[in-house]
């Protein structure tokens, strides 16, 4: 008997659909395409701002940016909201070569990965030991590590067709290499970059020591995949090659800094709270216009082209821009933490944070009801070819904010090209296309309208169907 | 009772795909991820050789080099198919400005179209009307038309999803843009390039003057689409200004080029031949790294992928790399005027004629019925991300070989970039990502199999299901 009722209240809802929904999803895309802000926002943030490290003064001028873009939208509310941040500077530029003999060296790229130590005064040079993992280092033991520059070389695997399991395979060696290199004695770690392509770029980003003792605590930096391809085959034919690198970043002191937030003011529900939002800060080596660059103007653009496309929402929409996933989340944890103390009840966060790429759907963090819920809708994003509408992971950001009823999105952009810029001095303005920037904009856009008009709770009842 | 029997078969069909095929298809994807050979082969058609516009030396180059890797595979067949292309140079580089008064002058980039004439000795300078498209001409008449250039600024719609269909609604402007002004009197054609982005580079293309007397034929170039706003922009606020250009093109006789083909001939059925391809030639700006290299080197990898893979094809699969697509269609006739001069019977051909960029599926020109065949093979590519399965049109080159029986169809990358590149001097090796074209090859070579396996004719019977 429910199940029927169910059934009929699907079918009323999907002849619903092909009205009013189907209408709105058509100017919020047309919109999105013809009129959108979201590119215009990127260049600036990429080329007049730049790489937006947490707590970098680039960093500190792309909260003031973005709160005066808000600001300029009409929103009901724009507030920043304060968090300390950690703040870990490169300081003056890496240099590393491979010694083959006494005068005969050969430079590479690398790049100090995010929250190493520096090298000591006049770098560090030693004998390399090449790995493949982790779990190497155990069988090898001390004997093998102590005195010498571990090289973990385990490349991303090609095979895996989304890239970010290709990534998750891989990215223990740049997170725990350090740390548990140090243990056995080794003096320093040199990573293969996380890149799917054979280049000259090293890619950055965060690493641990964990709860290692000063002692033990080694610098690490990342290798672009070609030099580490060329370190790989020096070392087949004389294990006694030296790698020689110094660099000369540090940990300081944490800084005030900001997650900037812009709202609509929901007219029906205001106190049920959507969120759309990307991350403010970016590594420093590019301008950050990949990660998060995208999913920042795309998180702002979801407020304008809503109301641009006469849309007034009954529950309250909040972009939010969030500061320091990159090296430490505290914007998110921030975020969730105030939503806490003030009893805030939020029904969706939805991220972006995998790149300005054509967008191909959206992965849930949810109930199955509520899933099926949202599988419903999918013959309404056919025309704009989403068709990825899978249960999974929703974005780090946001993630802090779970509780039993919120439903976690993320945008799933194609990932093919993700990591060919991730974290690297490529990640610039000309690496991402407008068009399909502004699509991933017009899908969140898309996906928020249709949560904020039929809730998170269960198959809409008919009270809701009614427009 | 005929359906009861079809549905019996299609669950046999469906567990049948558990196992072999969802095993192939994963050798296939995995073989063109980690060895396959497109890129590889594209750098040499892009960066060895470069544009080959039909009946240049580059052309002949390509010809001679893919016929030698085709040699290489170990096929049972490789031919060349002797056929006679136009011959269309461009000379010496082109030069336009807009002249706001006597000795004032703006640049601007302009390239001619291909198979305009040149212009007189000293270029063309002339007063200029813009117009939306080729309805305005009527309206303006002989008086407002005669001894200007007529200005083609009607932009490729931005709101529409598929790139292909913008194309589509402008590209009339730039193949007869010319012979409809001729016949007004103009003294040149000036087109807004077909591209979606705003930048600096001109697009070229085919253009033809029909059966226009000699007397009435003008010249005709593409200009970028950032001069295009430059040039309305000036106009609208001077009527007056001149715009001058000059081009040195020719169209010269025929000469002798050829298709390359390479074959393995069928086990079982070696009489029904599956054909994939995409054209050798390429417009003369860039490399013709997206169009069309990347058809041509990923059709030579289904061949590969498929002996790689361990699959031994049970009718005959030919790749066919046709001559003279972009201004001709000469290698595509060619082939169908021997194919049926031969009494072959072809019951597949498919092209990939749309860019070097990630998949996202296929479009079938068939039976309702077939295409419901096709259509349950859905499942055995989504952990591929392949979704797009419609009935639609297939491809330039293919096209000629339709008959009441043959299927055809394109392969469907993202086009979100497609016109960025299109016929312009940055389509070049770069623009294309390596993963990106091997997830192309690989969908064709999987969808080749699955015609292979299963024919084209119904639901399949018992006796094919089994394996």
């Amino acid at each position: 008997m429910k199940y029927t009722l169910a059934v009929v209240a699907s079918l009323i809802f999907a002849l619903t659909f092909a009205q009013t929904d189907a209408d709105n999803l058509k100017k919020i895309y047309t919109t999105s395409l013809t009129d959108g802000m979201s590119y215009q926002w990127l260049d600036h943030l990429s080329n007049q701002i730049g790489g937006r490290l947490s707590g970098s003064l680039n960093a500190e001028k792309a909260v003031e940016y973005t709160k005066a873009e808000f600001e300029k939208l009409g929103l009901d509310k724009v507030w920043l909201q304060p968090v300390m941040v950690p703040r870990w500077v490169r300081g003056a530029p890496e240099f590393a070569y491979i010694e083959t003999s006494p005068g005969q060296t050969t430079s590479v790229n690398i790049c100090a990965l995010g929250g190493s130590i520096e090298t000591p005064n006049g770098g560090i040079k030693a004998k390399v030991i090449e790995v493949q993992g982790l779990e190497d280092l155990a069988a090898l033991g001390e004997e093998n590590i102590k005195g010498k520059i571990v090289f973990f070389n385990r490349p991303m695997q090609a095979d895996l067709i989304q890239t970010f399991e290709a990534y998750g395979g891989c990215v223990d060696q740049r997170y725990s290499g350090a740390m548990e290199a140090g243990k056995y004695g080794a003096v320093g770690v040199i990573v293969r970059s996380m890149n799917l392509r054979m280049d000259d770029f090293p890619h950055t980003g965060t690493m641990s020591y964990g709860d290692l003792p000063n002692s033990q605590r080694i610098p690490s930096a990342a290798i672009s995949t070609n030099d580490a391809e060329l370190l790989s085959g020096m070392l087949s034919l004389n294990k006694n090659i030296n790698f020689f690198f110094s660099q000369n970043c540090k940990q300081l002191a944490d800084v005030q800094s900001y997650n900037v937030i812009g709202e609509i003011t929901g007219s029906e529900f205001p106190n049920e709270i959507i969120v759309v939002g990307g991350h403010l800060d970016s590594w420093d080596l590019g301008d950050g216009s990949h990660d998060d660059g995208a999913g920042v103007v795309q998180s702002m653009d979801v407020l304008r082209l809503l109301k641009a496309s006469g849309i007034t929402p009954k529950r309250t929409i909040r972009a939010v821009l969030f500061m320091n996933e990159e090296n430490g989340l505290r914007g998110g944890n921030k975020y969730a933490e105030v939503a806490k103390s003030k009893n805030e009840t939020h029904i969706f966060a939805l991220e972006s944070d995998a790149g300005g790429f054509t967008p191909r759907g959206f992965s849930f963090d949810c109930s199955d009801l509520m899933f099926s819920k949202i599988e419903s809708w999918k013959p309404l994003f056919k025309p704009y070819l989403i068709h990825y509408f899978e249960q999974g992971g929703s974005g780090a950001d946001v993630g802090p904010l779970k509780d039993n009823t919120i439903v976690l999105a993320g945008l799933r952009p194609d990932s093919q090209r993700y990591f060919d810029y991730h974290h690297a001095s490529n990640d610039t303005f000309d690496a991402v296309n407008k068009r399909e920037l502004e699509l991933g904009a017009a899908s969140m856009t898309a996906l928020v309208y249709l949560i904020d008009k039929y809730g998170t709770d269960s198959i809409p009842n008919e009270s809701q169907i009614k427009d």
